[in-house]
């Protein structure tokens, strides 16, 4: 066997050992019992240490150095650049560090789901605290230049820096706070109320299900279940789990539904050979995210798209208000500072971000202490929204991220929701008459021309480089704030351009 | 760290990979999407080779020889008699052997479900003729004196040998046969048509999640799903998985999910410092067996149960018939032969277990092949029972488990009913009147006399110890003969003795 053959062998068992960490995860957020966790813990912490072992183990990296030699074709080169990078990434944190944290996320998941169901921020904030403390040492360990965000940040989005997040902020958040206030001067606002009723789980699921499946998510190759905080994962490119939760807010579920299904569609479109290779899945959150939103937001959040399923709405929800398109469609497109990030419309959103952005950079270098946070959260949400939160649990203990160590990951969902219309021009441009394809359910071209600029790449290409080969340049903010301000003057009746 | 404490932490990773590798299969049996099949079959394949090749190594081989004389206690002294006989019959089978037969199997339960939903045995045949060759392999690494069949069957009862279950079944051939007779011959027969109807799943499954809870499973460290062919697996003694179906025979849900809750309150009650231990869980098949006949049958279908349970049960399902207790206590114990094991009666089911047995000993040494074995199962059933089955879905392709390679595990069904009234006898004698604790809802003494008899001891004690210690006995089927014939001869109004 060659030496190529061998490390892809070695990859496809680090492959097995890391997708059974992940259905453990996903088994601990969708069905494991309470009384279950400190195994789950323990058992994860040892797979994760497994795993990072045979990684790093100095025979992987031989076999790397080794099969340099045997690349025959770019796919083969584009993985070894990958496995490199993430050799070098995981080579700086020790074992034991690695094992530590897996550990705790797993048990500070229990401590954030019983903090925030009791709204007792003491509860979580030795959690927080050990967190934040890793997340210190691994950015002392993986080394960075300017800010010790960097090193943090670079691990979800390659090559992001916090100085490049600071950037990309300043260049939508005039536009944003601008569109803000001539929507609150305009004094109109739809009437949002027909979403809240009691609506039964098994009618929740059965229509998320249904435009799931609409849109191209294979179901075959993939399921959806429920979850507190909604995520998507997979197990292969041919087992990918959505989640959603049922509230008596339908908006919720939907919107769940279709953003998941964004994320598990990306996967889903790797190619099948690359399956338990480093090559398959996404290739950052930020192009991860901009899929996400592109179901959720742009094709999800549009005129076109609800002259087809709101009669669907109407059918699978008898007690639903006969409400026409053009209302509905105003009322899914409220914009309105409000206080939980994950169902924050497409305005606003991105300042939930910004607070998370800044919130997580203060707690890293120590600008502010945990205890302090709640209160920092909350003026930051007086500040950039104009509303304080009642209670932590509507504040700062919302998010899952912080539990699990994920930090530096925040604004890759700002990145995200830029990166969706920049893709979406470009498809516009060459697909014609979008909205005449989604009012017919026709969302097959709009699937397959993402499946071959996008999915089908899986992390062949670095991101900056993926976006330059689809759009002809790396992140564009342009489409995003043109985008934006255009749909939501024509929504608000606002003059253009003013 | 002494030698022994290394061996436990290198239990503890190979346990991980283990548990990891279960919550693979119950995900599987479960929720899996079809098209993960392949994947999953990788993955499983892949951890199954990790664990095999870890735990057989000379490193663990080393650990365990260099402990000895570090055992202060007879626990630890237990631990590594266990350790020893597991890594003697691992080590005989090679790491490729493993991994092909958990490959295999995975793809093979994917291909039996299909098959027997089709009704098609051309299609599961090539996986049986696999499996069986599979087996005959790991006999022939495995070694044995007498007869193939006991390389087999030992691994999954400690000292079992083909001449002990002719043995054993040759103590309750006559006695069951000749029940049987009687039974038919007093013409009477109770009317069970009264489990049939239209019971929604929820219903279903709050009725019997009740019933579970009340006999003792905690469902704080565990949980209950649907499955085409129930199980109960764990990935800890705190995480215990159960499964049930509901069909429109609403006996089958409740006497499964008592079956299965015996299983898991047997594995819920090892004791908590031993979880990721090799001498936490069930000893057994047997024993397990016999706790899992305990709930289901001793417990389930006795008078005194149903005396508090029959009003719950028509509350839960409105539209079941008022039947008087007599009466529904007599349906609940028809005996009848009938062609589906997991929903034969007490007296008839070690009737499907000979076929079973006879089959794969057959099959085993090739006195039929794999093709014959439709028409053979047939006809065994025609000796034994009476019947032919219209269809092999109904026949030989019913059960998982030659799907899996479970070959030589069919007798401990038998031991274990065996078993559950040789335990019942002494738990009876110790106890009282445990008619009137059941009918009281009172299982606590129940459960805590199991609980430190049998529970607690995990894998401590081998088998026929364990109920040396307990019964003064290994097995005796006398308890067991006269047990069921005492109760058979009152329901039916047969003579004593005759």
């Amino acid at each position: 066997m060659s030496r190529l053959q061998n490390l892809k062998t070695r990859l496809a068992e680090i492959n097995a050992i890391n997708m059974a960490n992940a259905l453990m995860d996903w088994d601990h957020q969708c069905f494991m019992p309470h009384g279950a966790a400190e195994a789950r813990a323990q058992h994860q912490g040892i797979l994760s240490r497994l795993a990072h072992e045979m990684f790093t183990s100095d025979e992987t990296q031989r076999l790397v150095q080794d099969s340099v030699s045997e690349c025959a074709n770019e796919d083969d080169s584009a993985m070894l650049r990958v496995v490199k990078r993430e050799i070098d990434q995981a080579t700086k944190i020790p074992a034991e560090l690695v094992e530590k944290k897996m550990r705790l996320s797993a048990l500070g998941h229990e401590t954030w789901v019983r903090a925030r169901q009791t709204n007792d921020f003491n509860l979580f904030a030795p959690v927080l605290e050990d967190m934040f403390g890793i997340a210190r040492e691994e950015a002392g360990h993986l080394g960075y230049t300017d800010h010790v965000y960097d090193a943090l940040t670079d691990l979800y989005e390659e090559g992001a820096t916090k100085a490049g997040w600071d950037s990309m902020f300043s260049m939508i958040k005039l536009p944003l706070v601008e569109l803000v206030r001539r929507i609150k001067e305009s004094g109109e606002q739809p009437d949002d109320s027909i979403f809240y009723g009691q609506w039964e789980d098994t009618a929740q699921a059965g229509f998320t299900e249904m435009l799931a499946k609409d849109v191209g998510f294979d179901f075959d190759r993939g399921r959806q279940d429920t979850a507190a905080h909604p995520f998507c994962t997979n197990f292969s490119v041919n087992d990918v789990r959505l989640t959603t939760r049922f509230k008596p807010y339908l908006a919720s579920a939907i919107f769940g539904t279709l953003h998941e299904a964004g994320h598990g569609m990306y996967e889903q479109g790797s190619p099948g050979e690359w399956d338990m290779s480093p090559l398959a899945g996404g290739v950052s959150l930020g192009i991860h995210e901009s899929q996400s939103r592109t179901w959720e937001n742009i094709v999800g959040r549009s005129r076109a798209f609800w002259q087809r399923y709101l009669p669907k709405l109407k059918a699978a929800f008898p007690s639903f208000p006969d409400v026409p398109l053009d209302q509905f469609y105003k009322a899914i497109n409220k914009v309105e500072p409000s206080l939980i990030r994950v169902e924050a419309d497409e305005v606003t959103y991105n300042l939930h971000i910004m607070v998370r952005y800044e919130v997580e950079c203060a707690l890293l270098t120590g600008a502010i202490a945990v205890k302090d946070l709640p209160d920092f959260w909350n003026s930051k949400y007086e500040e950039y929204l104009g509303i304080t939160p009642p209670n932590d649990a509507e504040g700062c203990l919302q998010d899952v991220h912080w539990s699990a160590g994920s930090i530096g990951y925040f604004p890759t969902y700002s990145m995200g929701n830029i990166l969706s219309y920049q893709l979406w021009e470009k498809l516009c441009k060459d697909l014609g008459d979008v909205d005449a394809l989604m009012s017919a359910g026709n969302f097959t071209p709009i699937l397959e021309w993402l499946q071959s600029k996008v999915y089908r790449h899986g992390k062949k290409y670095p991101p900056a480089e993926l976006m330059t080969r689809v759009t002809g340049r790396a992140l564009d903010a342009r489409p995003y704030v043109d985008g934006i301000t255009k749909k939501y003057e024509a929504l608000y009746s606002l003059t253009a351009g003013v």
